[in-house]
């Protein structure tokens, strides 16, 4: 079994969500939350440290084997980019310099597995998150189903090597 | 006594320098070298792990107890400011992890403090940290040599307040 924890970073809010996954690609729901970053300083850097020992907390908590993290494509201004980038950077260095394999998929990918097409909407990537992992009306923070979607596509992607991600996760959920 | 490392992060490589500050304001050159980020992979938290790790063994073995870096005013583009951001973001990170107090000095702040004027020349910068250091002719990777550029302005900042920075330190140096 692999302890899955994805993360969607921003640079106002960090995105956390863990899932399970048997050898047989079934998921189940651990966790999910945002942390924020410091908002009332101008300290950038204790912005990110906040950020920092938020994560760590997480990853001693709930222990994942494996990361998942969106790739990033910008179609911003440098400044949001430059502010984007802190955030995830900071965040990858914790996670490898707690010895957990990181990997990246694009935002493409994500919504391709999840809803099976690369242009789908934000709405349907959670309302898929929710249906794959059983989370019926339960509302989850955006940032943290982002961070659960991603996880999930590791998921897929782990396990249904030449299947279509969700096609193949529903029907193991059906068995 | 104060230890200072000055960072400059890139998304190639990253300058590191170490200079130590006496009570007086005094300064004198410790250390300085660029990290170089892995190039030869497309596995982007591989890369910046290496720079944690790196950064890492620096603040092990030279024991910093304090590190200044210059703040980014973006003027590229969004993919740039990107990168720039993830080597700075994780950066920031390891040595906030360590435990260590960040201060972040403006690009303008940096020039000022070493040349006397915000808009000096990159040449100049370099010129003074040679003189200010005692370094002479010895050659300095440019990423290296801008990363003592900014310990120094902590080292001027933080001595020499209400004072012009070089001409206070020059005059310290012919004491």
């Amino acid at each position: 079994m692999a302890r899955i924890l994805g993360i969607d970073p921003g640079s106002q809010r960090t995105g956390v969500g863990l899932v399970d996954v048997d050898a047989g690609g079934r998921c189940r729901y651990v966790h999910c939350q945002a942390l924020n970053l410091l908002q009332d300083t101008d300290d950038f850097p204790a912005r990110l440290g906040k950020l920092v020992f938020d994560l760590e907390d997480v990853l001693s908590e709930w222990k994942p084997t494996v990361v998942a993290i969106e790739a990033v494509f910008m179609d911003k201004s440098a400044t949001s980019a430059l502010k984007l980038g802190h955030a995830r950077g900071a965040a990858i260095a914790t996670v490898v310099r707690h010895g957990l394999p990181v990997h990246e998929y694009a935002p493409r990918l994500v919504k391709q597995s999840l809803v099976g097409s690369g242009g789908a909407e934000k709405a349907q990537v959670q309302h898929m998150v929710r249906l794959l992992l059983n989370l019926g009306g339960q509302k989850l923070q955006a940032d943290a189903a982002d961070a659960l979607a991603v996880a999930l596509t590791h998921a897929h992607v782990s396990a249904t090597a030449g299947r279509t991600g969700l096609a193949a996760a529903l029907l193991r959920r059906r068995r």
